[in-house]
């Protein structure tokens, strides 16, 4: 019998060629990250479905993979059960959520404030499309316990340093605060209420232009007069016009600690921008919201901001807390486009031996070009060894050696 | 409202000090896989449940996570469903099966053999107790299309240079062949029928000796006599014994299979020994099996054997393969228990600043020493900046500097 061996719906095996690339993405991302003085944690992949049901995970909650339950606690035959009755644990659709209970669980084990890296993978049951994958790896970064902007500007420092060690130079850095975006959408005369439905209509400017929110707005049955209103104060809006209008001191607030920010990393190479349209689709930030966009493609490749409610959910005591996310599949989809050079510098080097030869010195032959550094497979020869020999060129061979004939590695261009 | 903030039952989180050396051993063990001519690939942790429920997977088909069907596709309403109606997806019990379908799924584009690495967590919904997880971490490698028994030979000298790399010397490798087992079981007169249920007894020699053996198969309802040869039979077996006796071909290419394996590897600075009661569980060895025993701790911390059957499932041709498996979670256990000195070379810094400080400044100080190779954390300091410095040398800072007043790092033992 032939069983299907192709992996589940939405998901993908990887092959080596993506592996060097990958590890090689992850490893220089995690050495920057620890350079900057975060130190790396990790979560287990299944959390309790309570707690991530309820989280304020916004659409991801509808893509939860839920497990079923063991044992004696599963009980089948009882009628009109739902998935949260048969189900005790979901598996995690980001890292934050878990983030913040690793926090609460182990604050007496940490040092404050608490800089953490997490690299693994997430769940989602998306409907697959091309380049969205139902597991993806991310790759975080978060402060806990710092109520100042020294936190916004040490994650956008670091996060920035990371990409730029993984060879991302042309980027732009854009920066919001969510409490901005809020007054902005009030003084438009909408309700505080309506402010998280207008969000999610801004969120799609990059994708539907400003007549698309105005269209999508009309549509949601807001007065047209507010609505133009809101997007004329948006367009052309400055930091220094903000500065002069605004009175609220939460909103003042918000713009000194944008523009701390962006001063503090001016000197940087790269642009970084005030933009009063950015929004950030998770639902439990609170300040400043930012985001990478990398110039050829027009899309984010890392965004986080200010969330500093999520975990006094779980302690008693309200935390501040902040993370940034790079999004590693993006990353090696732009690095696997556009072939960047990446250091895989060690050489691949083919050991031909005959099936008579002494393994015994076959293998110590082999060991010692490994301790000088090289790749050593060993492969049996065929009886049409030129052939073969030009087999292993293709396949990125950079050197061989015919057990038993030749002393020393030989290049491929010279032939067999 | 407080939320329950404990991982769930049978998992755990780590903490910053565990993951240093769980990330130095996986890079270690990475990079000598690498050296040794194999290739990293991934596969999801999710699989089809149908391919995990057919699968050879023993007692580990009862410890799956099954994930509840989503969409139009779940229907709760049906009377008499089991978990296999409405479920369709598993999480992996181990690395093996997944490498079968990933070969069978992209075997036009690989080299043969194909050398693989791969590292990843798998999951088991085990009873929970001491040192054992429900999701942990697996590290195996494998050689598929080699029928000789150089593929054992690359096998066990890759991970034993591997575990000499993270300091493990005090070890033993212990081989046996399946074929062997089977014939001694038989010669002692016992059925074909009952090898697997003899070596699910024979497989806790180490647990219960071999009065708890002989006393298991009485139980079991076998003759005593026959027991008894049997027991006999493989106390002080020795190959030469074996071969003195054996007859049928298949037994005998097993010893010499055996013996060439410990002849090649006799050079090496460890013990290498055939072991006649050596079973390992999984049903779908054909061939030499082996495991590697840690001297001061007695139970294996590396484990495998030769699969001829299970990639000819997928595909309609059989294929030659062997895999070995390092314990990567019982490697971790040893290594925190034993306080192995690992490299963790980086030096801890801490740059002490004040909220008037110029925040440029300090991160472009602080990078300065980044750049320099040190590990940096930006600190806002305290009042009373005598007791700070102390709690800082207790949580392993090596050097610090108060910014504005130091012009270099200095070390803790300095005091402020």
């Amino acid at each position: 019998m032939k069983i299907n061996s192709k992996p589940i719906r939405g998901t993908r095996d990887i092959l080596p060629d993506e592996m060097l690339i990958r590890d090689y993405i992850e490893q220089t991302i995690l050495d920057t990250y620890r350079r900057y003085g975060f130190n790396r944690i990790e979560t287990p992949a299944l959390e309790n479905l309570e707690l991530l049901l309820g989280s304020e995970g916004g659409e991801n909650l509808k893509m939860l993979f839920t497990i079923l339950k063991r044992g004696e606690k599963l009980d089948l035959t009882k009628d009109n059960q739902s998935f949260k009755d048969i189900c005790d644990i979901g598996l995690r659709y980001d890292l934050t959520l878990p983030l913040s209970r690793f926090f609460s669980n182990n604050k007496e084990d940490l040092e404050l404030p608490f800089k953490s890296i997490q690299i693994g993978n997430v769940f989602r049951a998306e409907r697959p499309q091309k380049g969205r994958f139902r597991s993806f790896k991310q790759c975080d970064i978060d402060i806990i316990g710092e109520p100042s902007e020294v936190a916004e500007i040490e994650l956008i420092n670091t996060t920035t340093k990371a990409l730029k060690a993984i060879n991302f130079n042309d980027f732009t850095v854009r920066i919001n605060d969510r409490r901005i975006l809020s007054s902005l959408i009030e003084a438009a005369g909408f309700n505080t209420t309506d402010v998280a439905n207008i969000c999610i209509t801004l969120d799609k400017l990059d994708k539907i232009g400003a007549e698309g929110i105005r269209n999508e707005l009309l549509n949601k049955k807001y007065e047209e007069d507010k609505i133009d209103k809101f997007i004329n104060q948006i367009n052309d809006l400055t930091l220094k016009n903000l500065c002069d209008t605004s009175v609220e001191k939460h909103v003042r607030d918000a713009i000194e600690n944008v523009i701390n920010v962006i001063t503090s990393l001016s000197n940087s190479s790269y642009n970084i921008v005030f933009d009063p349209t950015l929004v950030r689709g998770m639902g439990y930030y609170t300040g400043l919201i930012f985001e990478i966009e990398y110039g050829p493609y027009g899309f984010a490749i890392a965004g986080g901001g200010r969330y500093d409610d999520l975990i006094g959910k779980f302690s008693k005591q309200s935390v501040p807390a902040v993370g940034f996310s790079i999004g590693f599949e993006r990353i090696v989809h732009i690095i696997k486009e556009e072939k960047f050079n990446i250091g895989n510098s060690k050489n691949r080097v083919a050991i031909l031996y005959n099936k008579d030869d002494d393994i015994v010195r076959v293998i110590e032959k082999s060991d010692e070009f490994r301790k000088q550094g090289h790749n050593v497979s060993l492969i049996l020869s065929k009886k049409k060894i030129g052939k073969q020999i030009n087999q292993l060129a293709s396949m990125n061979y950079k050197f061989f050696m015919i057990f038993g004939r030749d002393n020393e590695l030989r290049e491929f261009t010279e032939g067999a």
